[in-house]
C-alpha cells in the first residue's frame, strides 16, 4: 500500500511498547524540551509591553522597566512554587494532577481546561511569532504569514508524531543557538556602548502624536500583556516523567536553569531597547529593530532573527509534548475520548497530537495569522491554571503535615495569591480585547468533560456483568433469513451456511419488479434445498422497508422472545469502481438493522457471507 | 426524521408503482414536454448566425435568411424521417435503439454516447441562453449569470423529481405563451410596417470596420452554428412511449406541429432581424433587439423576453425527459450502472436525473455560463445521432421489404445522406472553436459502456448457478471465533449466540497492555462458559494485524478446507456523538475481513452481535 509508504517515511516505523522505557532525555535534551515555551514568551512579551506603553508616548514607554521587573519577581515566585511541586509530585505535577488530588475533581477539570486552551494558544502564538521574526527580516513575505505559520505547524506536528526522542534532537539546537545569541547580542550592546560606539536613538522622532496620559489601568493592561512571558514556567513540573531518574532532582535543575536563563533574556531585552529608544515599525517586532540597532542589517542581525524564529518554533514543541500528555491523562480518567490515551505506532499520543494540530491551524486561519489577536486570549487560562496548582500545593503540605510544612505552604500560599491577583487583572483589562472568548469556552469544555464521563459511566454500567445471573444458558438455535435478490452462487454458499448452523431457514425475495417473481420462484425451487421462499411485495419499490417490515412479523408470530438472524449473501467485485455497479442493498440492510433500536434483551444478529469475484 | 420531510416537501410522497400507467400524457401536454428544446433552439440559432456573419459587415449579414431557407429544408428532410421512426418505433425509436437494431451493437453506442452528450448541452445551452434573455433585459444581473443559471437548474431538477405529469402541466403555458407572443411580434411588426409606422434601422450604424470577404468556409461555418436551431427534432421520435394510445398517432401528430413552428418562428424572426437592420449590443440578445425595435422598451417587450427565459428554461426539461430514458435503456442493456433502471419514489428515474443535473452544472460552470462558448460542442453530437439513427433506419426498410419499402428507404436515406453532409460541415468548421472536445468524449464514454458491460458479463458468468453441483450439502458446523477487548454483557451474549451455533468457539484477546490480561483472564474463567480464551501478544499495540494473522494460522491447523466465522460483539450507543467515544475496533475488523481477498469457494462469515445501550 503506497498510504503504509508515505507514512512510515514522514513518521518512522511502528515502535515495540518495550522500547517505552528507554524513551528518556538527559537533562540537557529535557531542558530543550520544556523550556521554548518559557524562553521564547520573552520575544512576543516584549512586543506587548511597547504596544501596550506606546499610546502614552515617550512617558508611557519610560515604564518598560519596571514593568519588567515586576514580572519577574512574579517569575521568581512562581519558579519557587513549582519547585516545591516537583519535589512533591515526581512522577508528573500537571496543574490538572495537582487540583483534582488537593480541591477535588471539579477544580480540577477547571485547571485541565485552562491548560488545553492554553496549550493551544502557546502552538498557535509561538508559530505566528516566528513568522513575525521572519517576515520582520524579509518583509516581502509578510503576505503569506498564515500559510508560513501553517506550513511550520505540519512541520513540528510530523517531527512529534516520529517520537519523542528524536524532536529531543531536533530541537536542542535552537534553543541554545537562542540562548547565545541573544547574550551575545547583550554583550555586543554593553561593549560597543562602552566603547562610545553605540548611542542610543533621538527621542523625539516618536510617531505617536496624541499620546494618552499614563493611567493605573494602562499600567496594568500592560503588565497582564507582559505576563504573557511567564506562560511555560510549569512545563518543567509537568513533565518530569521524560527525564532520566532521579526525575525530581534533574527536573529541578532545569527548573532552576530556566528561570535564571528567563530572567537574563527578559530584563536584557527590555532594558536595551529602553535605553536604546528603540521604536518598532509597522511590521517590524520590537526585537527585530533592537538586533537592527545594535548590529545594522548584516549577518549578525539575520543570525538573531534566525534563532528567534527557530525557539519559537519549537517553543510550538512545549505544546505537543504537553496537551497530548494531559488528553491522555483526562482520557484515562474517562473525561475525554478514550483514543486519545492510546499510544500510535511510534509510543507518542498520536491522537492527541492531531487534535492539537487541528485546534492550533483552526486558530491560526481564523485570526489571520496575528499574535496581538490571539494574545488577550492566553494569559488567562495560564494563570487561572498557575492558581488552581498553587493553591492545590497548599492543600497537599496541610494534609500532608511533613517536615517544615508551614514554610512550603506559606510559599505556595503566596504563589496562588500573587497569580490570583495576575489573574484577575489579566480577565478584567483584557477582557473585551478576547478574554470573554477563554472564560466562555472553559465552561463549556468542562461540560463536555463531564458529558464523556457521564456516558463511559453509564456504559459501563450497562455493560458490566456484576448482576448478571450465573446460570446462563447458550440461546437456542436461531431461526434465519436471507433476502436475496436472484438465485446465483453466492446466495447458495449463504444458504449452505444458513443450514449448517440452524435448521429453521427462510428465504424471501423482495418483489420490485413482479414479472421477475415466477422466475426466481423456479430456480429457488430447483436449488433452495428444500428452504422456504417468502415472496414480498413492494409497491413503492423499496428494498429495506418491506424486508424489515416483514422481519418484525415474523419475530412476532414466532412469539419466542427472539429476534431472526439475518444472513446477507453480498458479492464482492475485484475492483474498487465496480461497487458503483452495484447496488449496496445488503450494506444499506445491514446499516437499517444494526442501528435500529430494539427491546433490551433482544439481539438480532447479522451474518454477512461476502462472495469474492474474480472479476 | 427532517431529512424524510424535506424530501417530501421538495419532490412529493412515493407512487406506487401500479400508477406508472396512468403517467401518461394527452398531445397538448406531450408537445409541450417535447418540443420546448426545438422551439426555443431559435433563441440562440439567431444569436450565432448573427455572430458567424457579422464579422463580413452588412455584406455577411444579407446571407441570413438564405442561411435560414437552408437550415429550414433540412428541417423539412428531418421532421419527415421522423415521422417514418416514430411510425415504425411506436415504443419509442431514440437513435440508440434504431442504430443498435439496424446497425450492430457498436453503432448504437456510438449513437448512445452522442445523444448523452448532446442531452447535457441541451440542458447547459439552454439554461445560459434563458439567462441571457434575462440579462438583456436586466443588463444589472450580467455578473450573475452563473449563479442564476444554476438556480434554474435547481428547480428544473426537483420539478422533474415530482414527476412526469406535474412537470407536463408546469411548462405548458410557457410553451404556449412563448408561441403566442412570437407570433403577436410577427404580426405586429407586419401590421405597423404596413402602416408606415415601423422603418427600417439605418445601414449604415455597423460597429465592425473592416469587415472579412465573405467566404464559403464563412457561409459553411455560420451554417454549422445556425443548425443548432434543429436540436430538438428528434425529441419526439424518443418519447412516443409518454403519449396516451394510440401513441404513433398522437407522435406524429406532433412531429407535424413542431415542424410547422419552427419554420414560422425561425424564417420570421431571421427574415425580420435581416428586414429591420437589427444590431444587438456587447451584453442584449439579437432577439431581444428585435423586439424592442418592434415595441420600444415596454411592457409587450418584457413579455418577450419573459417568454424566452421561460421556454428556454423548460427547454431544459427536454433534457430531463430524454437523458434519464436513454440511460435507463442503457442500464438495462448493462452498459451502465443498474442503478439507472430503477424507479424512483415518484416513478421517474431519479438517478439518471441527478447525473444530468451534476453534469449539466459542471458545464455551466466550466464555461463560465457563456452560450456562445457552449454552442461549437453541440451540434457535432446531435447531427452525429440524426446520422446513425436514419442510416439505422434504411437498413430498417430494407430489412422489412413491407409495402413501398423503398419509398421509406429512400426518404431516410435522403435524411442520412443530409446529416451526415452537416455532421461533416459542424465537425470540421467547428473543430478548434470546441468541437474536439465532443470528438474526444464520446469514444471515452463508449469505453466505459464496454468495460461496465464485460463487468456484469464477467460477473453474470460468475455468479451463475449453471455447473454447480446438484448435490450440494449444507456445509460443516463451523469454527468460531470471537475477538474480545474485555469481559462485559455485550460478549456474553455474543457468546451465548456463537454456542447456540456451533460447539467449536474460541475467544481472542489482543493483548495491547499486558497489564490489562490478567483481569480479562480470570473474568474469563468465570463468564467464560468454557470456552477456551486465546491471549495474542501484539507488540506495535495494534489489534487488526495480529488478530488477522491468528485467524490464518487457526485456519491453516484445522486444515478443513474451511475458513473460521468471526463473531463480533458491538455495542450500540444512544447518541450519535457518543460513537466518536468508542475505538470502532468491530467496524475495522469488519472491513478488513470483508475486503480480504481470499481463495475463490472459502467463504469467512462476518457475524455482528449488536448490543444496543439504552445510554
Amino acid at each position: 500500500m503506497p498510504g503504509l509508504h508515505l507514512r512510515e517515511l514522514l513518521i518512522g516505523s511502528p515502535l515495540p511498547t518495550d522500547r517505552l522505557e528507554s524513551e528518556r532525555l538527559d537533562t540537557v535534551r529535557a531542558l530543550a524540551v520544556l523550556s521554548p515555551d518559557a524562553l521564547s514568551s520573552i520575544a512576543y512579551a516584549n512586543q506587548e509591553i511597547f504596544l501596550g506603553l506606546a499610546v502614552a508616548g515617550w512617558v508611557g514607554l519610560s515604564n518598560s522597566f519596571p514593568i519588567a521587573l515586576a514580572i519577574v519577581v512574579l517569575l521568581g515566585i512562581l519558579a519557587l512554587s513549582y519547585s516545591q511541586t516537583i519535589q512533591a509530585y515526581p512522577r508528573g505535577g500537571g496543574s490538572y494532577t495537582v487540583a483534582k488530588e488537593n480541591l477535588g475533581t471539579s477544580m480540577g477539570l477547571v485547571a485541565a481546561a485552562a491548560l488545553l486552551v492554553d496549550y493551544i494558544l502557546v502552538a498557535a502564538v509561538s508559530l505566528t511569532a516566528g513568522v513575525a521574526a521572519m517576515t520582520s527580516a524579509f518583509p516581502e513575505l509578510w503576505p503569506y504569514r498564515v500559510g508560513l505559520s501553517l506550513l511550520l505547524l505540519t512541520i513540528i506536528t510530523l517531527a512529534n508524531l516520529r517520537g519523542l526522542r528524536e524532536s529531543g534532537t531536533l530541537i536542542s539546537l535552537p534553543v541554545y543557538l537562542f540562548i547565545l545569541t541573544y547574550i551575545g547580542m547583550f554583550m555586543i550592546a554593553l561593549i560597543r556602548t562602552a566603547l562610545g560606539d553605540l548611542d542610543p536613538l533621538p527621542a523625539d522622532s516618536f510617531p505617536v502624536e496624541q499620546a494618552v496620559p499614563v493611567t493605573l489601568f494602562l499600567v496594568l493592561h500592560t503588565f497582564a500583556s507582559g505576563c504573557t512571558a511567564l506562560t511555560g514556567v510549569e512545563a518543567i513540573s509537568n513533565g518530569v516523567q521524560i527525564f532520566k531518574p532521579p526525575e525530581a532532582k534533574h527536573a529541578k535543575q532545569a527548573m532552576r536553569a530556566v528561570a535564571v536563563l528567563m530572567l537574563v533574556l527578559f530584563l536584557g531585552t527590555v532594558g536595551l531597547t529602553q535605553y536604546f529608544n528603540v521604536l518598532p515599525s509597522g511590521e517590524e517586532t520590537i526585537l527585530s529593530a533592537l538586533a537592527r540597532h545594535v548590529f545594522g542589517k548584516g549577518l549578525m542581525y539575520y543570525l538573531v532573527q534566525t534563532s528567534t524564529l527557530l525557539i519559537l518554533f519549537v517553543a510550538a514543541n512545549t505544546s505537543f509534548a504537553g496537551f497530548p500528555r494531559v488528553t491522555s491523562i483526562l482520557a484515562e480518567d474517562t473525561y475525554l475520548p478514550r483514543q486519545l490515551s492510546l499510544l500510535g505506532d511510534r509510543l507518542v499520543y498520536s491522537n492527541g497530537m492531531l487534535l492539537l494540530a487541528t485546534l492550533t491551524g483552526l486558530l491560526i486561519v481564523l485570526f489571520k495569522g496575528d499574535t496581538h489577536a490571539l494574545i488577550p486570549l492566553f494569559a488567562v487560562g495560564v494563570f487561572m491554571a498557575f492558581t488552581l496548582s498553587q493553591a492545590g500545593m497548599v492543600v497537599h503540605w496541610y494534609r500532608l503535615k511533613g517536615k517544615r510544612w508551614l514554610q512550603k505552604a506559606l510559599i505556595n500560599g503566596l504563589g496562588a495569591l500573587t497569580t490570583m491577583f495576575t489573574f484577575w487583572v489579566i480577565a478584567v483589562s483584557k477582557f473585551l480585547d478576547g478574554a470573554w472568548i477563554v472564560t466562555l469556552l472553559i465552561p463549556l469544555i468542562i461540560m463536555g468533560f463531564r458529558a464523556v464521563h457521564r456516558h463511559y459511566q453509564e456504559i459501563s454500567g450497562e455493560l458490566s456483568v456484576k448482576g448478571f445471573p450465573m446460570t446462563l444458558k447458550p440461546l437456542p438455535h436461531p431461526r434465519i433469513v436471507i433476502p436475496i435478490a436472484g438465485v446465483h452462487r453466492g446466495v447458495i454458499f449463504a444458504l449452505r451456511y444458513a443450514l449448517s448452523i440452524s435448521q429453521k431457514v427462510t428465504a424471501v425475495y423482495v418483489e420490485i419488479d413482479p414479472s421477475r417473481s415466477e422466475k426466481v420462484r423456479s430456480l429457488w425451487e430447483r436449488w433452495g434445498m428444500g428452504v422456504p421462499l417468502e415472496i414480498v411485495p413492494s409497491p413503492y419499490r423499496s428494498v429495506i422497508g418491506p424486508f424489515v417490515d416483514y422481519l418484525d412479523r415474523l419475530d412476532q408470530e414466532a412469539n419466542d422472545g427472539q429476534l431472526a438472524s439475518v444472513i446477507l449473501p453480498e458479492f464482492m467485485p475485484a475492483k474498487w469502481w465496480e461497487y458503483l455497479l452495484h447496488n449496496q442493498t445488503a450494506w444499506l440492510i445491514k446499516l437499517a438493522l444494526l442501528y435500529r433500536r430494539r427491546k433490551q434483551g433482544t439481539i438480532r444478529a447479522i451474518i454477512d457471507i461476502p462472495f469474492h469475484l474474480r472479476h
